[in-house]
């Protein structure tokens, strides 16, 4: 592991994308993005995704021009075409607009088809809370879960993120409706370690927290179980209908070409009905009440979703951002 | 085990609500929510639920005669106030609005403080799919499950619904934050069964299928873990400061006292977006891509939620509501 400052990494990552085609704006919008989920502590989908990022965009999967387009609008709701544009821009252009409607409206809805994986979905969870609305967003994802009672993927593991402004901290939730993703299983296997709970059925159907024996039956198992399942079909339902995308079903299983996706972005303006103050101290009560209950282990304190991020950013912004030296090594060379 | 007619249980519902002081359409209506709720087979928030709203409308946690209020708007947003009415009469209201300002403004929502529990929460769902609209609600509730890494209930098991129209039959999600409800634990206790999968933690803090270990550490498992429980925050954050009303800590921990619940409530219309029939065959091929994937049991194809409501409703419009004998008896005593 070797530590790169924020400013390099972005830097770097803008001039590969700039190779790849993209605009000059658009490349550093992108390289940022990708830094500050790195900063963020979510390493799984910032600087170690960014490889596969350019191996879609050389195989033709995502375009590094296309830009978002409007299909049709009434009122606060708005359809889109992400016209397989990168998943991230394209995201962070949707929740933009999304932001705004809310203005306008109290409350703004765009849905958009023909999109790419949009990386770390709190992303656009951030910056709903930096722009002072509430920010809730989904995605589906190429079929990787098992329906509950089903042996085969034939449901997405459909990202949710809900994100709550708050001048002490944003709260802000970002969960994928399996227990563990595949890369968390690779993880866990490669340490040698089982999973903290059980994660899905192995060649026998039986649950187990064996993560390389889920990895060979692709049965994970839902978040709840039947219930996370439910979830992850009503999120891709809400998402294709509304959009008029591709729902899991018609996604290509296979992480370098699972393009074409549906994807919720919801914003809500409390701030809009006045009485911010209030706003504030309620959300400051709800986190304090979850500080001062009783924890399992005195030395672990109950989090808020989105508390240990905050720490992580200031950590990686002072020492330099984590990068296992291999995968730099590889982005140099791009 | 009895049956009697849906018309007849609506009548002495009707009837017994009246006389406790509810005008006479609103006897109606809310008789009516719980015969449909025992007619589509939750029978745990249907008849048997009603004693149990008497009670607080005699102890006056309930206000039969209270309509709620608007406290403000901006565009496509409402803040409402309960004033403490019932809370299936404040939600179905709630939804209604919400829905008209969705045919108005393409997506609309109402954040409601200070009202009630609303039984069933898959009411306001198919309230939504039956008007042709998206529609996503949810309620915070009086902490009855421990947030993760804590000890004591300090967050609610906050019930999401999720209805999405189709011409075939709604896909309508009800659940709740907590794997099991404490009416579940009880049932599977009575029966003397355990749970069918890990539902808590027992007084040594470990996971167990033991119902009434369950009960007696008050230890509710979130759904997935760390994911539920931080998805039960979100929904209590977001509907609390929307609405202004109170987060979870601040409700009473008692269900007969429980009252002053926030609740929001969305709908989306991607009608008004037009491709209203393409909208239709996309829910449709969501609905078929399960019905075709490979089950665990042959006997038992994979179903979407809801699909089991619209057998149970058949069945108990046909043949009468199926009611314990006790509980019948006790409502006409009433």
């Amino acid at each position: 592991m070797i530590r790169i400052s924020f400013e390099q990494v972005q830097e770097r990552l803008t001039l590969v994308l700039r190779s790849l085609g993209f605009s000059e704006e658009r490349a550093a919008l992108s390289g940022r993005l990708f830094a500050e989920t790195t900063c963020d502590g979510v390493y799984s989908h910032g600087v170690n995704r960014f490889a596969r990022l350019v191996a879609t965009v050389r195989n033709g999967s995502v375009d590094p021009a296309a830009e978002p387009r409007t299909i049709s609008r009434f009122g606060a709701l708005e359809r889109w075409d992400g016209q397989g544009g990168p998943g991230n821009l394209n995201a962070h252009a949707a929740m933009a607009r999304t932001i705004a409607l809310s203005n306008e409206h109290g409350i703004g809805c765009v849905a958009m088809a023909n999109t790419n994986h949009w990386m770390r979905g709190g992303t656009y969870g951030w910056q709903a809370a930096d722009a002072h609305v509430i920010g809730i967003c989904w995605t589906n994802t190429m079929p990787n879960v098992p329906p509950w009672g089903g042996t085969e993927p034939a449901i997405g593991n459909n990202p949710l993120v809900i994100a709550v402004p708050r001048a002490n901290g944003h709260v802000v939730l970002d969960i994928a409706m399996s227990q563990f993703s595949y890369g968390a299983l690779e993880s866990y296997r490669r340490r040698g370690e089982s999973l903290p709970v059980e994660g899905g059925f192995d060649a026998d159907g039986k649950l187990t927290r064996d993560p390389g024996a889920i990895e060979r039956s692709q049965r994970l198992l839902p978040v709840g179980f039947w219930k996370g399942s439910g979830l992850a079909v009503m999120l891709d339902l809400v998402a294709a209908t509304t959009s008029l995308g591709n729902p899991t079903n018609q996604i290509a299983n296979d992480p370098l070409r699972e393009t074409s996706l549906s994807q919720m972005f919801i914003a809500i303006n409390p701030g809009m009905l006045g009485d911010s103050a209030r706003i504030d101290r309620i959300a400051d009560e709800v986190v304090a009440s979850l500080h001062r209950s009783q924890p399992i282990e005195e030395s672990k304190p109950v989090r808020y979703p989105g508390e240990n991020t905050v720490r992580l950013r200031e950590e990686n912004r002072r020492l330099g951002l984590p990068i296992e030296e291999a995968v730099w090594a590889e982005i140099c060379k791009m």
